[in-house]
């Protein structure tokens, strides 16, 4: 129902574009939800799209600012550009400050102070306070404005600032409970006030065990505090327990999808800033970096491989087995890594549990590896028959193996946690250290055999 | 700080266990969150959690039920088959049902009969009905006691009726609103209803612009709706659109990184009940079907390679070569399947925008396959010297890689794509596939065009 009703929208809107009314088309899009808006945005075409947003932020800059905090940062940063620095102040400052502050930090450095001075002063106050935070804290997402009751109010009290309160404030499910100097002392909840007589102090009712998270946490823990305890939002406090802001879920949850898309792109030597639908030049920008470190990785195998050449000629039939060992190595490493890399994330994988993780590892690289060596050895024996020399190469492949998936899963491990003990993502080094690991023991190990034993060979 | 009360909680809990004072390490866990208890029993050894675990569903069934669902499915599943059925029939009726579905749908089908003729009828009939959707839709993980307002009360009315409700219904930021069919008509808030006269109808100030997913939805596209509208819950209604449960948005917090994880996993070729600290041996079976289908696919390109062995007999430096182009495929290719396969999950890829996508991808692909043609040639001419046979070689490792490039994206692309559209995980089985083709194809192009020329290189 809902996707039917969006492509309507956006069919309608493509055509009343097409046709030069876009006044008719925004007619169209304010009826929709800011999050239906930005979505027909990102379909369109970049034309489109620029022209569009243009003639919404004059005409209705809130649903403009609101639909741009739906798009993806990057998009978002790029329709603002299009604009005048009064008209991106306007827009900005329709928006909640972490929202705002996410776009202000990325625009250039002249600019961002331009916009600054041309905010309203309250509104730049509060996103210059966030940008003052270090960017993946909780105090660069948190939202300052948070509603707070003093603990000294009654039920009845309270309930009448909650209904004076302005609808902007981000109102949550909890009530945040603060002394007369704004430390943070208690927690309840509006159902909670309408079950107690309307003179009860807050102070009776409210439950004194709050999780809350500093404005230096990691945006990745507190994803975790949230997930672990099922909240609908976490107060930020600084380092005197002063209640400096709040975190909402649906803050948490976009921290979770892009630390993990962030996961996933980085085993995959792939930036964030990098999308599916972005310019063809910046994909290449970014991603021929990673290519070219694996490019370097790739000649360092193959110096190794050059060095057994002498071998090879003899013996031909191994360059054709050779790149089984280094591959499936890698096959091997990329199933540790991506185990580690995601424990480390959701936080079950510790420096200090390191060692057990590691001993399992290891376990699993060596079981597989002899039974990937079985085959591999029974595979060469029916392809290529059971001549002596063969039979030796099958050996030599199942013990090539063997030391490769230990070799994998060694690296596949201590990698990705060194790099998190350096404070270094885990994910993105990893990948390409563990596969010249691979890639250089599966070659020296299967042909530094095969040298070894090379007078059985010929 | 709540780290530093869970460090001291764990470590008196061990130290009583070593002791034999069961009783007494219940005592300190009894002062713990379920989420801290689940951790504990996490990191306490096989033994210990088994014992602390089945005396605490002795002592304290709803303690023990709600760390339960805390732990991973997997662990709690294990934990739960320890016990008698009577006690697990009583620990499962503690939690929401929807909590309670998820443990008994993998418990093997006698038990499972035998737990829900133990369960109280109610609970019992609840985890029945959400049987009875399929796993991964929205019906499977509602809770189906869902609290709604009739259309005819009034506010006043209505805040009675809240304040009459039971503890244990999932609350509430939303108030969903039926007619008297149990139809869904309405949304609205505990807080809308304070700012109103208390004769006011719900049905004057409810929103009638719901949200809402079906019972058949997938959890994925649920997880999408939540995130995409910031919503803290999405109420689920079946075909007549009757109200039939709620999905809040911890859940959909759950989804979101099991979806995640998922996707990690599986373009390692790891399955998703694969864990970091589970038992070696599973991870051996999990893992290994995926390495002998790689190795399957290794021994192909070496097939490739065994082909060509003429060639390389003449002119060996090629052995050393070979691997280069194989593996930048590999890793272009994985750069590709990185970014379609998130663009998939979070509904940015689909079939229709599938062909500009993949344009976008061929183009990356020319361009990187130029610049590391270009970069290889140059270290073959710098590391072999210039020769005219070495010059030649260098050419055709760069004429090899565009190739093999182009051959990426379009497998990492069109695969993907494909899997999505037959409704195959698109994350799975692609990486195999994909490194087929960009193996062989590296081989394929490199040897063959060496082959070609090869009157030019001996």
């Amino acid at each position: 129902m809902q996707s039917q009703k969006f492509t309507l929208m956006l069919d309608s809107v493509r055509r009343l574009m097409r046709g030069g009314s876009t006044a008719r088309a925004l007619n169209v899009l304010r009826k929709g939800r800011p999050a239906d808006v930005a979505q027909v945005l990102h379909e369109l075409t970049d034309l489109d799209r620029k022209a569009v947003f243009a003639a919404l932020s004059r005409s209705d800059t809130k649903l403009a600012a609101e639909s741009l905090s739906e798009l993806s940062l990057e998009e978002g940063v790029e329709l603002l550009k299009t604009l005048e620095p009064e008209r991106i102040a306007e827009v900005l400052q329709e928006l909640p400050s972490d929202d705002a502050t996410l776009f202000i930090a990325e625009l250039p450095e002249d600019l961002r102070e331009r916009l600054l001075d041309l905010m309203r002063i309250e509104a730049s106050a509060e996103v210059q306070e966030l940008l003052s935070f270090a960017e993946g804290t909780a105090g660069r997402i948190m939202t300052p404005d948070v509603f707070a009751l003093k603990e000294d109010l009654t039920v009845a009290e309270a309930i009448a600032a909650i209904q004076d309160a302005s609808r902007d404030v981000e109102l949550v499910y909890y009530l945040y409970i603060v002394d007369d100097r704004n430390h943070l002392v208690g927690v309840s909840s509006l159902r909670q006030l309408l079950l107690v007589p309307p003179t009860t102090p807050l102070k009776k009712i409210m439950s004194t065990d709050v999780i809350s998270v500093r404005t230096d946490t990691d945006q990745e823990e507190v994803a975790q505090i949230v997930a672990r305890y099922d909240l609908l939002g976490v107060p930020v406090v600084d380092e005197e327990n002063k209640l400096a802001g709040i975190i909402t879920v649906d803050d948490v949850l976009d921290v979770i999808r892009e630390e993990a898309t962030e996961d996933i792109y980085a085993l995959a030597g792939v930036r964030s800033e990098d999308s599916v639908l972005g310019p063809p030049l910046r994909s290449v920008r970014l991603r021929l970096p990673w290519l070219l470190v694996n490019l370097g990785t790739a000649v360092l195998a193959a110096s190794v491989v050059h060095a057994f050449e002498a071998t090879i000629e003899k013996v031909v039939v191994l360059a054709a087995l050779q790149s089984i060992v280094a591959g499936m190595g890698g096959n091997a490493a990329a199933q540790t890594l991506a185990v580690i890399v995601r424990g480390l994330a959701l936080g079950e994988v510790t420096w200090e549990n390191g060692r057990r993780v590691l001993y399992k590892e290891v376990l699993v690289g060596v079981i597989n590896g002899l039974a990937n060596g079985l085959v591999a050895a029974a595979i060469v024996w029916i392809w290529f028959g059971f001549s002596s020399k063969m039979i030796l190469i099958g050996a030599i492949i199942a013990a090539a193996l063997v030391i490769n998936l230990i070799i994998a899963a060694v690296a596949g491990t201590v990698i990705p946690l060194t790099f998190k003990r350096l404070n270094a993502d885990p994910a993105l080094a990893s990948t390409v250290f563990v596969t010249t690991c691979t890639d250089v023991g599966g070659f020296l190990s299967f042909l530094g055999l095969a040298t070894l034993l090379l007078r059985f060979l010929i």
